[in-house]
């Protein structure tokens, strides 16, 4: 138990890092590379869109997604941890949303066309969803109107969106990059100091997401359940739990239900251990 | 189950659908708008570099990903689903390779630098990663030696970095369309035929990255597991099922094992049922 959670730890100090090392890259781009940042319609106004984007979209997304792994939070009510989740889910959406008015700032003071490009295609899309995705899941899990059924139906889907908006956006990140050099860069064939440092925030960016990836589809690091009521939904939607919500690599042997239940009680029982020692941190 | 059938094969058919629409859209693309296809060391040679990108890392790669989830399937062995899986993989592999020295002819040929751009850093590093997997994926668990241990402790991370390098292909694509257009279309900006053209090529691939993501992340479409011997991992590693390697939103409760077991014991039930009706198709 102790080695796992040393495993978590080691894992959660590298995203941490890395993720802040792609916050850091992107100012430095910015400032040291570019013109520096300002709110002036100028090119200065455009720097806040990367900046904010690495910061926002990014890394306090990635920390939302796997705020419910922490283990020294289990003990911590799930109310709590839902309000923290939205709430950086929040932090994260209007430091979005302040990245896009730079941008469309920028773009309509110096008369260059928006949203022709592939990247503003699968941005802007994404943003949308993100919006939606916010206050859907504030609606039917953080508000206490929703019934559970409703939760059990939505959940599956509130993670698989979840998941996949990061990864595009992430992927909309590396198109960003991509552009600016282009465009910016005179010469980025030629491997100049900005080409290759651009690149590597590129590359932080991907090394963020996948181990936020690996972080969120681990079973054994998903919270203990709450002891709620478990729901059967008869048409096969989600028949399970109504707010376990990790995606993680399930293996049900068709085989022998009592070896299968065994193994389901001693990864209980592990949890339930882990969460009572992890929680005195 | 026939509804969750008839759903499944509307998400598969448009699977299908989406991924041959963007095979063809990237032969358009190349012979419509650009010079077309050829093998001398000018851009008719790059040319061959989207398309069997789009081909094999893309299509090919995601019905790789999926083929276990075909019920029809459900009734062959699981060597022959392993080696069709691992056939389809190598297509991909051998497509990708071709596509890659497309693309370095002509960088040589033209004297155009090689390896400066993030689109290129990204691409090698996950066509790298894509066969070492392969090869990793063939030896333990294609070929019989491996023992049943190494490849539970094995498959969580195949079945992570396979869906890690499926949507870092996808960026990539994103991020080489965006270059092409920018480099290769004067007035990108000014939303020529061509630039909306390429863009949609993009979407289409995102879209069946997440059609494929979805299918590839249901519980109720796993493959019932052969009747193997469970096997125990005393360090938490790999505690289940040593071929069992889906993806899927689970739901352990904590709070009460015996309703947990029914569940379990109806889904098994509702899975065989499934696989043995299906099987007639």
């Amino acid at each position: 138990a102790m080695d796992g959670y040393r495993g978590f730890l080691g894992l959660l100090v590298s995203a941490l890092l890395v993720g802040f090392l792609a916050v850091v890259f992107s100012l430095v781009w910015v400032l040291h590379y570019r013109e520096g940042l300002g709110w002036d319609g100028t090119a200065l106004e455009f720097n806040w869109h990367p900046v904010f984007m690495v910061t926002g979209f990014v890394f306090i997304q990635g920390i939302a997604i796997i705020v419910y792994r922490l283990p020294w939070t289990w003990k911590c009510s799930k109310l709590l941890m839902k309000s923290i989740h939205a709430g950086l889910h929040t932090v994260a959406a209007i430091l979005v949303i302040i990245s896009l008015v730079s941008v469309f700032d920028y773009h309509n003071a110096g008369n260059i066309p928006n949203m022709y490009s592939l990247h503003s295609w699968v941005g802007l899309t994404v943003v949308i969803l993100y919006i939606l995705q916010l206050l859907l899941g504030v609606l039917v899990f953080l508000l206490p109107w929703a019934p559970l059924s409703l939760r059990a139906l939505v959940m599956p889907m509130h993670v698989y969106s979840g998941l996949l908006i990061f990864g595009t956006v992430i992927a909309t990140v590396l198109m960003g990059v991509t552009e600016k050099l282009i465009f910016g860069v005179s010469g980025y064939s030629s491997f100049p100091p900005e080409g290759v440092f651009a690149n590597t925030l590129g590359l932080l960016n991907v090394v963020f997401g996948a181990l936020i990836f690996w972080i969120v589809t681990r079973p054994q690091w998903q919270r203990p359940k709450e002891p709620n009521p478990i729901l059967f939904q008869p048409n096969g939607g989600a028949r399970e739990g109504a707010e376990g919500s990790a995606i993680n690599f399930s293996h049900v042997d068709q085989s022998d239900s009592k070896l299968n239940n065994e193994v389901a009680a001693k990864k209980r029982n592990f949890s339930v251990d882990e969460a009572g020692q992890r929680s005195t941190m």
